[in-house]
């Protein structure tokens, strides 16, 4: 007879374990005494990360390294991995120390997250790397197809400045306006200016890098608008 | 007839590839125009994590998560993947721009190691999962039997809380004393002190964070040394 775990996971994802001490193992929480999920995980987490990897360099056979890179990112995040594991129904079968239990562990992202990779894992100790890869496809569904534009993955200071080595115009300059505001609690000005561009853009944020970032994405769209025309 | 690469990676490596032209991307450099390794490389770093990350599971059932990590950085890091390229001779079968090529880039350690890992993910693409497992194997040898002990991989600082908690003592605190020397040339003092233990140590190193090493490691002598005692 199956447990309850057993009996979810099939239903979740179509797989049976041999040895159904791993998926135990799986969702089972460093906050439990004795064995966890976290050497899971660590194996998990690698064959994740590598069959992600051949999903989009397949999908996007024209895209440059660094597009990959990011692509693959918003597949394995915390929050990605933790939503796919809510999505399954995950959390109740998660074997928390009592503390996490009273506290919403079951429904914290990072332990959701963490326990899928080790389902992924196990299932590769059990029955190998197509295994292992078919329980992930399934996981993910239509993730694995539908990619958000690669292009608006990258930030935008990034986004500006291949803008502009498009078309051979100068770098973008950022300086620091204005710090105002006390400690830990700060309020950043700076302005973003492109040598030949007259227009000077500004940005402000709680940190140095976001007010860049806002500098930035005003100054392309203003750069965008000028170009169409 | 096979080319002077697929002769020399036969060699090295006891591969030959069904499709050569993978071959030849895998050792292009983008200084080069046109097509180059990095997308290949994106995929052989996945591929090269996922097999490490096995191994170091495997020869280690009953390392935390942590050791693991550090076992396998210590393999796939850059260093290592130079080393190896150098010593089966990548370096002059690598395709490289001019100006790389005039100012010794066949000797880089980051690009040998691009190129080690674009040809795993080569042979992936080539061969597969089982091929490509067996040339990291062949390549790394006896590199994948013989680990460094877990514990010389921790870094001092980590090493001396992990120490101090064992024995249910009081966390180090640093304390920066000193800051001499003009920018970009600085030199860092920084003091070590655990409550309940008399004694205070000191560390310097260009960076704040190498001085807090040294401090701890000199800490960590001095306890192990009064414990033995």
């Amino acid at each position: 007879m199956l447990t309850k775990a057993e009996t979810w996971l099939k239903n979740a994802l179509d797989y049976e374990f041999n040895d159904v001490r791993l998926l135990e193992l799986s969702l089972t929480h460093r906050s439990v005494a004795g064995d966890n999920n976290e050497r899971l995980e660590f194996l998990g987490d690698a064959i994740l990360d590598f069959v992600t990897s051949e999903v989009v360099f397949r999908a996007h056979p024209l895209a440059p390294e660094g597009d990959l890179s990011r692509l693959r990112s918003s597949l394995v995040k915390d929050t990605t991995l933790a939503e796919i594991a809510a999505d399954l129904g995950l959390g109740e079968h998660l074997i928390l120390g009592s503390g996490e239990r009273k506290t919403g562990g079951h429904r914290r992202d990072s332990i959701l997250a963490d326990a899928l990779e080790a389902i992924f894992g196990a299932v590769y100790l059990d029955a190998g790397f197509d295994a292992a890869t078919k329980v992930i496809e399934r996981a993910f569904g239509a993730r694995l197809q539908n990619f958000p534009p690669a292009d608006e993955l990258r930030d935008a200071k990034t986004r500006l400045q291949e803008w502009l080595q498009a078309r051979q115009m100068g770098l973008p300059s950022y300086e620091l306006v204005e710090v105002t505001g006390q400690a830990h609690r700060q309020q950043f000005s700076v302005s973003c200016s492109v040598s030949g561009v007259e227009l000077t853009t500004n940005g402000s944020g709680t940190t140095r890098r976001n007010a860049e970032q806002e500098a930035a994405t005003i100054m392309l769209a203003h750069l965008a608008e000028s170009d169409i025309e």
